[in-house]
């Protein structure tokens, strides 16, 4: 079985769209009612993903993709707690109805209802219900300002989440949303910049000492991370961290790379076991390469071609995602797969 | 020969500190008097590096190394344009008398005196001085605030340095200094974070239609973009920018990257003319690596392990140092090398 455990939901109907922007609209004008989501209906779902991520994923011989809403559109930086915890809860909704719809092939992931603040109740109690409801992670973003203006994920302030992110036995994965820096392009500088800052803040501190059982998928194949290793060995050595191979109890990269020489540099400086194919279609880039006609993000070629140990392709490929995400490993049996 | 074209000088007396302790104290003491330099001898000034520097690239095989002010001190973000400008001048002055002391080995490259305000007349000043002296290149801040306050380096208010430097006919290297956000470690983090974000906003921009002879170098072995460049590509396409290999006339890569696998990556994807080797030592990785005993900085192994063909390992060696830094190749034929 091929899991890829990075997909997001770029192609909704319009009607989210529509509900944001009565949102955004809101904030400038506080007597305006909370906007409501207009009805979508079961064959708009499915119309919305059956011409695009099903159609991708079976082409390419995929059979279940980790689902979670459009990670630039998540904006945790516009308005407040009431509009993050609306446009979360909206959001997570369609993907929730979406694994209903398809329960073969899409199993959802949520958006948490973050805010520039780091205030963390609403975002806990949406963790809750969407584990609730039988979502297997969550995309946690270590920037929500978006300007960087928080702290690092390793300090205090974030503990509460990431107790809880343990209780619940789900792993999160550390994505970003939209940059609000014109120096940061979001998909070309912004998202691959947070890969790698947040493995360093991890380097660092010591957050898998307090909580052992979390779980950190880091997307995009780790940032520039897998190919500067041995500067952070060195790195660690010099300033008396941990060694970065005493974080891959607890740190997974996906696939998201996409080209032959980055996966093939992901896949022989990161244990096997550590590494989760995914490849985040339809997404940041799309299009195939025309020098070969390959499509960019068709990672499952790269790491086909990359990994030639059965085994371990086996575990990229399904066993580490069952591993990682025990929900759904559970979701996956109680299918009889 | 061996050209290392990213050296700094890590290892400078104590009196340069002292100076920048007594400008930085002078900053809380407007009545406190400019400090002045004390004096180093030319002794001072050769033991600081035939320990250390010097011994090293002698014992590696290396012949000259490019030689500026330690990066993560140049410190952009603190004090103002004279405060600035007298902590680029002292730092530089140094480099150019190692230059002269070790005329065959230390070539100066300069550190200017960027401000947060993005003012350039100083700047473009002590380039102009500097180049006048012999340096052979500058190191330009693309992030003088260390919070990444102000604009892209392809945004026009930059252009009076592009101008400059392209006058000049001297390379920049794009080379941040110390990171002031908690969330970015300066070395493990906020480099290549740059490298990757500067690497992007000229995906995006003119800047090179503009200024078609301007020359870049971006260290760390471009941050993530080898790593990332099939994403870099879609992008481009999907964007209607550039691609990535139009760049290539104006975008050079170093090789400091720390183990094997990342050098073979670097020297995979990115055409031998447009790699120069370094090694930034001693730099923000010093030690070697216990499993093999080989100096983490030691990319000279690197790179003649992961190069085969003699003529592209000649020119990443010393001919593409030779072209990209023409005032370098013009001293060494007047050293008859």
């Amino acid at each position: 079985m091929i899991i890829d455990i990075h997909g997001h939901y770029t192609t909704a109907p319009g009607e989210l769209q529509a509900f944001r922007d009565a949102q955004l609209a809101g904030l400038t004008d506080p007597s305006a009612p909370a906007p409501t989501l207009a009805d979508i209906s079961d064959e708009q779902l499915r119309d919305s993903v059956e011409r695009n991520q099903l159609a991708v994923l079976r082409e390419r011989g995929g059979d279940v993709m980790l689902f979670s809403p459009k990670a630039s559109g998540m904006e945790h930086h516009v308005g407040d707690r009431a509009v993050a915890a609306a446009w979360a809860r909206a959001s997570n909704d369609l993907c929730h109805r979406l694994g209903e719809l398809f329960p073969e092939h899409f199993v959802p992931v949520a958006q948490l209802p973050q805010t520039p603040d780091g205030e963390l109740d609403g975002v806990i109690a949406e963790l809750r219900r969407t584990v609730g409801l039988g979502f297997v992670g969550a995309n946690v973003n270590p920037d929500p300002s978006g300007t960087w203006a928080g702290l690092p994920i390793t300090d205090a302030s974030w503990f509460p989440l990431w107790e809880v992110v343990e209780e619940l036995d789900v792993p999160a994965m550390i994505h970003v949303s939209t940059a609000c820096n014109s120096n940061f392009h979001t998909l070309g500088a912004h998202y691959l910049n947070a890969d790698t800052s947040v493995f360093a803040q991890l380097l660092q501190g010591d957050l898998f000492q307090r909580f052992p059982r979390l779980r950190l998928v880091i997307p995009h194949g780790g940032g520039a991370v897998p190919y500067h290793w041995g500067r952070y060995r060195g790195l660690a050595m010099r300033n008396g961290w941990q060694d970065p191979a005493e974080l891959l109890g607890n740190v997974f990269f996906d696939t998201c790379v996409y080209h032959q020489a980055g996966v093939d540099l992901l896949t022989r400086v990161i244990p096997p076991e550590n590494i989760l194919f995914a490849s985040e279609m339809l997404g940041a880039v799309r299009g195939a390469d025309p020098d070969t006609g390959i499509a960019w993000d068709d990672t499952l070629r790269y790491v086909d071609a990359a990994v030639r140990d059965a085994e371990a392709l086996a575990a990229i490929h399904e066993s580490n995602a069952r591993r990682v995400y025990p929900a759904l490993d559970r979701r996956l049996a109680a299918q009889g797969r």
